[in-house]
């Protein structure tokens, strides 16, 4: 087998705003550790896949922050987007360029800003993926649910092969809160964590069977393709016809760190519960995030489960059960022409 | 009757940081609005009492302020504390100024950081209890309560005066809660404001009786003198024993602005009620305070009652419920030795 890693740095997300810009987004802040999610998640895939096997794409304007967060990733293995044009087209380019440097590629394909509290597990996961691809069928990572979530699309998984992967059974779209309940309780449903293994000459097939415009359109007019997702593009109608889908299933301790409300569970904790850091004096508070990344002190007294986002020249102060709502800020700024804020 | 106010100034609390700090005290900030408390309260006064009768009592870490706030105040009316020794120090060696200046004078004591919402209907209560003064008694205002304090002290209302004036029965210590609920309930309770009017040669005739240390000690070693309040000093044991002490009833609209809770009393709301000031953007918030004093965007998302102040160096959050403990960060931080905030 030989593995090359690539990880997926195209996202420009709004959800971690102020701390997120446009030019910083996500994949760039150090919301678990003192390093990046981006830095982190090459760290975390590096034992399995030396540096010179791992690839990033992302956007031209964000080409920089990946040389300066990754040193050891090769020149050539930095894949810029011609434009965001979702993950469909961006694995396809990947597939692409990695399979003319070697034919034989089996591709780890990683979001760049989601968090693993067991790498080791994690990366166990990915070697059975892996081996179990080499025939040619598309592999992805399925996380056991740990809680009723209607933010995530389900797999449901089907039996189990001999080779210790399963079968996918179907991809099933975000739950209401009830469905997800249930989920949780039969088992027999994972988390769709957008983590995908598979041989480059796999998926170049599935995508030209499938989405056979934007295979035809990768290295000629990229911008002007769909922009679509590979799950919805290839892995479910695969799943619906070929039946070549399969997964690994794992806990790993993943977290896609989706908002603000999600640092408890993915950082060191004082002992009143709070996710602090920073130049931060807390009093009689618990459950809160409280991050200063300036040198401003930020005082926080008598509070429960809120997030105090202390972020250059912006401020953001929401409760953690209402941390999706930084849109509604984020948008309220756009439609004000604030985009300095932004 | 020749008018002369005295504004206090020498106050330095800590229930207004990180607006507050020791070189700005709250007199000196513009909580209710763009002008100070200090210049609000001058301006209050100068309809009664013109510029060249006004004095202040301050500090000398403050002197510059005052000048700066009240450019009309003459240089010789600023009377600057060897220390910090409580009001009745303070209003004895103002008395024993101003009365050299005119020895018919009659006080007008005036704190620096009340606010008042009608300040016409103040003056006439300050004229009121002016006239009632003219034959030596000592007048205070009491405000009437308009909700169960437990902050304030309490003066008992006694017989009405033929001079609109009525007795004083007794000074009262700061009740508890049933207390507070019973004397606002009963009626005939008034709250202590700290506001006082006497002719000079009166008050400085009852501070040599009650307290002939601080009497005699005014212009020869202020810094010796003991810290106490005009009140426990004088017009408490003026009350047990002459009993030549009064007051003037009314509202006026007063507070005393006695934390970031009160903001919203004093303040222009929007229409959430919310108390906001400076570049703050708030999204489903009711009852809040946020201010935000320097170049900082505050975006505060689905909160109620909390108060956020962005105030240069230093941020805090902390509900309105629970203002009063931002002297815990106060000590908190004295206590780690970073006076550089405070």
């Amino acid at each position: 087998m030989s593995l090359h890693a690539v990880i997926l740095a195209g996202g420009s997300g709004t959800r971690f705003w102020p701390l997120s810009r446009s030019n910083r987004p996500k994949q760039f802040l150090p919301l678990v550790t003192e390093k990046t999610l981006i830095a982190e998640t090459f760290l975390r895939v590096e034992p399995l896949c030396p540096a010179e096997r791992i690839w990033v794409v992302c956007g031209q304007e964000h080409a920089a922050l990946v040389r300066a967060e990754l040193p050891r990733l090769p020149d050539a293995h930095l894949i810029v987007e011609p434009a965001a044009r979702n993950t469909a087209p961006a694995i396809g380019l990947a597939s692409l360029r990695v399979g003319r440097e070697d034919p034989d590629a089996t591709l780890l394909v990683l979001p760049s800003d989601h968090h693993v509290k067991d790498p080791a597990g994690f990366r166990a996961g990915l070697e059975l993926a892996a081996r179990a691809c080499q025939g040619g069928d598309l592999l992805t990572i399925g996380i056991r649910p740990t809680r009723p979530e209607t933010g995530y699309g389900y797999l449901r998984v089907g039996p189990r092969r001999a080779d210790g992967a399963y079968a996918v059974d179907a991809f099933v779209e975000k739950p209401d809160a009830a469905t997800a309940a249930r989920y949780l309780q039969e088992g027999g449903y994972l988390w769709n964590g957008g983590i995908f293994v598979f041989r480059a000459a796999a998926i170049l097939d599935a995508l030209g069977r499938h989405l056979p415009a934007v295979h035809a359109g990768l290295e000629k007019d990229f911008a002007a393709l769909a922009s679509i997702s590979i799950d919805y593009g290839v892995m479910e109608p695969e799943s619906q016809t070929t039946r070549r889908i399969a997964l690994v299933s794992g806990d790993f301790g993943w977290s896609d760190v989706g908002s603000f409300a999600a640092l408890p569970d993915v950082r060191a904790l004082d002992d009143k519960g709070n996710a602090v850091s920073g130049d931060v004096v807390t009093i009689d508070c618990d459950g809160c995030v409280v991050l200063s990344e300036g040198k401003r002190l930020v005082a926080a007294v008598g509070l429960s489960d809120l997030c105090i986002i202390d972020a250059g020249d912006a401020l953001l102060v929401v409760p953690r059960d209402r941390a999706q709502d930084v849109r509604a800020v984020v948008d309220a700024l756009r439609a004000s022409g604030r985009t300095d804020k932004l």
